[in-house]
């Protein structure tokens, strides 16, 4: 931790500093410039008093203070340099040398729909099925998922194809039903900072698909995957879904650097949702190509069999022919990159 | 609805938009232009089919799909043009004629700060106290809250100052044990799209302080708002707290035109944070002014009695003089407005 | 400057970076904490190298750089205490007791019709005459200004009616040419990081209204007024006009927290432009009083004789019956604040 | 055309907006919905009065204005289907079925430094030199690039290396001055919208690099493109390089799914520039892969000899060593997408 104090501060101010951070167990090192006096405070003291940090902000001499520690400490990099591979059910794993697929339709709709598309995109070639049961909408008048039934279609849907099933769960309350039906836990973008819902999948030890929030920096939703991880379930795959910008032309701003820049920051796996991320069907393809190339570990796509039919984001479903395509294309893409499909 | 059609589209395509509206119970109005064709689409079925307006931009001779509809219904101005008056407890009315100040400390850290605080505040003439008992924190290292201990101690404090009070409830388990201690629940920025959340705080109803979430988009927080009334709760007051936007002088973008936008828009009650929102005591008095100036109905506000030794955002609490100045200073300019305090 | 190292700094890294730092004529100060080295580097020199800062973060072991004191000299706080106050024309002050209201036609389209807003906004107590002769626009299809004949039109205005006017410039080749005919300089918010432009206008003594880019943290706003009076031209007024976000409800997120904040940093006047702010005429009113409550030194406002025959903006603009009603109650406001209008 | 009108709006009201429609050259189409009327405005007249769409917003009734055709015309992808082809030089094509990469140091600094740099780069398999003659810094103190010497150092480096050169030009006084030096002009991201830059380029016939300004919607970029071609010169080539977000860890968020778009909406090339859009060179080659993947006809990388001792950028910048092995990555990419290098 770094203070920096202002021009105006005096001898007897930059005491109170050191005192209050010699009682809180760190050493401080009082640098004196030309212009300001910087206090560098070194020590991790075992078990920090809440608000420390914020407390010197408060004091109206100081100008700043900067932290130097990330405050995340499994979700680290250093805390498994080798990266981390998380298994899905029997044969899934995450992270290694296999891009993985999930794919499927944003919303279970019917029985019907369901199956046709997970056999089409096990077909393809696809190593997951993607489907939700309860779905976030933005309208209270719009449909809501069909919860526990929607569970059922998606295991039986399991039980003909082999795919392990990874499905949105929004509330605490349903963490026990949900991991009953599905291999994965999805958290969504609106709930990465719902914390109780993290300390409910953390007490699990399914696999759990961290979704961006998309408001939320890097930092953040590492800062989120460790609430997970605290809890003692370490099987965390971030996923970037785009975040929200100014730019109207797509849903949300695909952010492919924060791919990149979370494999030098943390061990955890990392794939890309290029449905959510752009919102429009004809962008999915390319933008699966690149997050491929930047370095995902996979991806998470919306397939349904006549998007113009679906219940719920038909505008950013792919249709199974241009599935088939996707995964022709990304498997190229991956080969390059020296990983198998 | 409108339809904008490709440039391309054929008769035959057009047809298929057409019969697609009749048949979802829309009266549809094509209007040849020079370069595009447009379908005005009239009538609101009483029962839209889910994702119905995704699936005509699933299309891909459609290039886009406008709503000309408010999606909010009961958020809506029309549906209470005269404004609307939510009463918390038994004495303080919020979108009135007077302005109501929220204060108090950011967490209930002890009997004691609490208690001094509220004697402080109410002092000084706030109408109802603020708290945190659960507390959202970005790191699981951080302080959570005192939990059921913090609800009873802000429930002594109401008991002995008589100021109502409002705290957040994070959980849906524990809706019923929040309105147990308090007179009005705060939805936290974090979960302003968390639904079972809304779900439940609108099947009670206690007041409840909708925190604008700090990605949300205005109509987006009209639309949460919209949820809670939905379940027959129609006791939301709105709470601007700042968006997330580039300027990191400020810890958000406080957005006054909000307020202002939303007095167009709606009927409910809009009450602004310029704690949360700037996240800088010395920013939080000239703000309070502004909100006031700009048509809030009331202020909620972070003090402490020391916050240089606050758990928990001591950089943005206000000491008890600096509250006495900021009451003051708002006095003055809610009687400009022709309110009173 | 405070450099953090990675973990695996050897002492021979270490060691590079000091002598690097003795080298450029700072002392080098390490802390050696438990995780990390950081090094703090104190002294000013006289003349700094080019990229110094950014070498550090390119050596592969580097963290990160923290610059400690703020860019900006000649704009910052501590260049004057006590605030400064920029003298237009004769009789304008804008910094000191009173309120300065700039308003006047968006653009410069008739003689009639800036002749009666210049009429009308001095008839309703507005200090000055804004008025575009040189237009940016989005469309190279789009009106873009009477160019010289505007600036003679301004001037006649001013002759009957006493307002110095302020009007935007966006080419060096004609820094000049504005200067003969208006009494203020207006550099737009894409124009805030065009340095040629800024030197150029920094070359003249004429008062300048530096609005700020839709993009530009409130740091790098200060860095293009010290680019202006780097030059030896102090008289700078800076002019809040909204950032970009993702709120599309208006035009743009006025920043008033930006008004407070730059009053802490800097010694410069600032106004407001609620009309660019919002875009829409009925919320220029409240941000009107909200900007004055907030501290602002002014206002710049867009009134029109017949909004909705505008040759442009004629959404945010607002006729002269709002505009009288604006002027009442943003005297109010500023008595509040102890200023006059 | 669609005009939305307020629920309340009269007969005589949208009698005044079907007459103004029609004196303006437009057939009007009303469609009376239950909630709200809509009127289709039809026909592109020929001359459009200026400010004639925000006239109709300036109305109190009216709702809101929706245009529905995209307001680029040489830009767009309708112009010339098959997509356009900018010839640099005598040999360099953008767009076709070559990927085409510019690489260089951020400024130039020396003639050693260039002339290395130059050498290495071609040696790599880079197409273009890239390099900074007048740079644009945020602080006026900060190095402003060597002007017109370092033009005379770039046309060196193209006699011995036959590499033909893209530079920046930032004030229009030095367009003809750059264009006998360089082959390539480059728009810089902050003069995206300086319009008499725009034209002063466009009025030449020289090949021009237009980045995006970090504040940009796509179709902004593409108008700042229209300004260029409509003066006659098409040979203009977009340039992605990261927008600003709230995101810190990044420089700015570079935005691949605007490649993807582009490609779409327009038949103008779109090169990518992964060291401005991320800030840090650990992060170039992936997201170099990545651009390429997503579709990108080209790279501009900066490239120094020993990026610790760059005088600017330094953080931003790969060594000759990095640039070979993002050269044979690339390549790699490219191939998989039908292109050579």
């Amino acid at each position: 931790m770094i203070i920096v104090l202002d021009k105006s501060a005096t001898p007897e101010q930059i005491e109170q500093i050191t005192s209050k951070l010699e009682q809180g167990g760190y050493q401080a090192h009082p640098i004196f410039g030309v212009e300001k006096t910087v206090i560098g405070a070194v020590g991790v003291p075992e078990e920090e008093k809440p608000g420390y940090v914020e407390q010197f902000e408060a004091l109206p001499f100081v100008e700043r203070v900067i932290t130097i520690l990330a405050p995340y400490k499994l979700a680290a990099k250093a805390y498994r340099p080798q990266g981390s591979v998380v298994r899905v059910g029997d044969r899934v794993e995450i992270g290694g040398d296999r891009v993985c697929i999930m794919a499927g339709p944003c919303t279970v709709e019917t029985y019907e729909q369901t199956m046709s598309t997970a056999r089409a995109v096990k077909e393809a070639g696809a190593h997951m099925l993607r489907g939700g049961a309860y779905k976030p909408s933005t309208s209270p008048y719009s449909f809501q998922g069909l919860g526990v039934d929607g569970l059922k279609i998606l295991a039986e849907a399991r039980a003909e194809t082999g795919l392990p099933v990874v499905t949105e769960v929004m509330d605490p309350r349903n963490v026990e039903l949900v991991c009953q039906y599905a291999d994965m836990l999805q958290i969504g973008t609106r709930n990465m900072q719902n914390y109780d819902l993290l300390r409910e999948v953390g007490n699990t030890r399914h696999p759990v698909l961290l979704k961006r929030g998309m408001w939320a920096r890097i930092d953040e939703w590492l800062m989120a995957a460790e609430y997970i991880m605290k809890g003692g379930n370490e099987n965390v795959v971030l996923c970037e879904r785009g975040i929200r910008t100014f730019e109207t032309a797509t849903r949300n701003t695909l952010d492919l650097s924060a791919v990149a820049h979370v494999k030098q920051e943390s061990h955890l796996p990392v794939v890309v949702d290029p449905s959510q991320g752009t919102g429009k069907w004809v962008l999915v393809l390319p933008m699966s190509r690149a997050a491929i190339a930047a370095g995902a570990d996979g991806l998470i796509i919306e397939v349904h069999p006549r998007p113009e039919q679906a219940w719920k984001d038909g505008a950013q479903s792919v249709t199974f022919e241009n599935f088939g395509q996707l995964m022709r294309e990304v498997r190229a893409i991956a080969e390059v990159m020296g990983k198998a499909l």
